[in-house]
């Protein structure tokens, strides 16, 4: 999928939102237990509900990788039901690889070719050529760590380096690689103060904002420092829809809650575009 | 697997070689796709002709992920032989991972129990609270990402922070996580005049050490200055001894190569403990 593709269906939607599909067997309604695959059941059902009041869907890759093959063949399946029904949305495969460079090829063709998501996170820490692999696929976009939501954010990426601070060297240092175009960034809405300074460095890339929600992040401060003329923004959210509730009416009130936020969404795109 | 009982397996085999296991179905015997299950026939081929010349095995996931489900599949197939065969080898799942603390417990989850690894490698960026999930699990070991051994090392892990370098910090700051006992490092050979000073901030931690070989390090240099009185090296070799040969050759020619590091390692065993 293309950048222009995205921003088209976030004007149609009016929506930027990205659900996380972070799904935990104990988190989900019981009765789904009984399902031959639980896991896509329950994503199944979520992404009926929602796909037309969001943009993207985001499976980390751990929720899966923890049920070993079974939970590896549920991811599978969640993202041909997407591609198949659903090619409109925008897919994130939240695995935060990164290695050298033959290695990180490979997982590029993991996620790009064999599961064909539109995009991957990936980790800065082992520099260009573990980065680069990733963003030689046309059309892909590779979605780059920069200041995460979580307290460890402080430990090593707001430290100073070269009279700023780790995260925006990191931006900084990433404009310069090739096919640098197809990159993204992850910035925490926890952090939305920074917005403002990370958007002088990159004023048009995309930015994925997790952390509105469950981790205590305002959709409204995020939009005011981080929206551009092409939105420039997708900002997930996870539990606070998917597991709003537990019961039988799961995806029901998952959508509502979508839909709450979405409406949020809308208000900010037509103050923007007015 | 306890740390002592690793020194143990070294001392005995008077070797503290890893082999990685990164299979690509290019490079292995083109025989082999015959088979049903040609990764995990190759693998199995490999560990059985040079168990006993090596501590550790090292798949890299990314060469598993890269065949999907299939993949995945020879992968828990490789850690299963080598734990019902070759249990007193310590074995290492080169993933790479690191989330926010929810997400890694998952990922720990997925190595440490389903996969039954003794080992994970993870990456430093995210923080404490990224990692802290890997290091409560009991006589499991985390292997944190300090200086790798490719190009890139050079954009962010070098830079000056805090009157020191950024790997430098990460080793100092991870030195005061819970259960930090369980951390152990990635310290590419291709830069072992660092070594020195990483034994200084870290002298008792095993470091897994890639890059000896096909990326161009050097053992005695590694050894010169990272060995420890416990030993604390894991050194990896991986296309150097898996593709040695791509003949019906290859398992034989594999353990060749690995005796003959074997030696050198053991000519450096008898040097320094003697």
């Amino acid at each position: 999928m293309t950048t222009e593709q995205l921003v088209k269906e976030i004007q149609k939607k009016k929506s930027f939102l990205c659900i996380g599909l972070d799904v935990d067997l104990n988190k989900i309604p019981q009765q789904l237990l009984e399902e031959e695959d639980p896991i896509f059941a329950f994503n199944k059902a979520i992404i009926d509900a929602t796909h037309h009041l969001c943009v993207a869907y985001k499976p980390n890759t751990a929720f899966y990788e923890a049920y070993g093959l079974k939970g590896w063949k549920s991811l599978e399946k969640t993202i041909q039901y997407l591609n198949e029904y659903y090619p409109e949305i925008f897919t994130i495969a939240d695995a935060k690889r990164g290695d050298i460079g033959n290695t990180s090829t490979m997982y590029a063709k993991a996620f790009f070719e064999d599961l064909a998501f539109d995009s991957v996170t990936v980790a800065p820490y082992m520099g260009k050529d573990s980065v680069e692999p990733f963003l030689a696929f046309k059309d892909k976009h590779t979605i780059m760590l920069a200041l995460t939501s979580n307290a460890g954010a402080f430990d090593f990426q707001t430290l100073s380096v070269n009279n700023t601070e780790l995260y925006k060297q990191v931006l900084e240092t990433s404009k310069t690689w090739n096919h640098s175009e197809n990159l993204m960034y992850v910035v925490g809405a926890t952090k939305a103060e920074y917005l403002a300074d990370i958007r002088n460095i990159i004023p048009d890339s995309f930015l994925l904002v997790p952390g509105v929600g469950a981790q205590g992040g305002n959709l409204q401060d995020v939009c005011k420092y981080g929206m551009n003329d092409t939105v420039g923004l997708l900002i997930n959210s996870s539990r606070g829809i998917i597991y709003a509730s537990n019961n039988a009416d799961f995806a029901e009130v998952a959508a509502q809650k979508a839909k709450e936020l979405q409406l949020e969404m809308e208000a900010e795109l037509n103050a923007y575009f007015k």
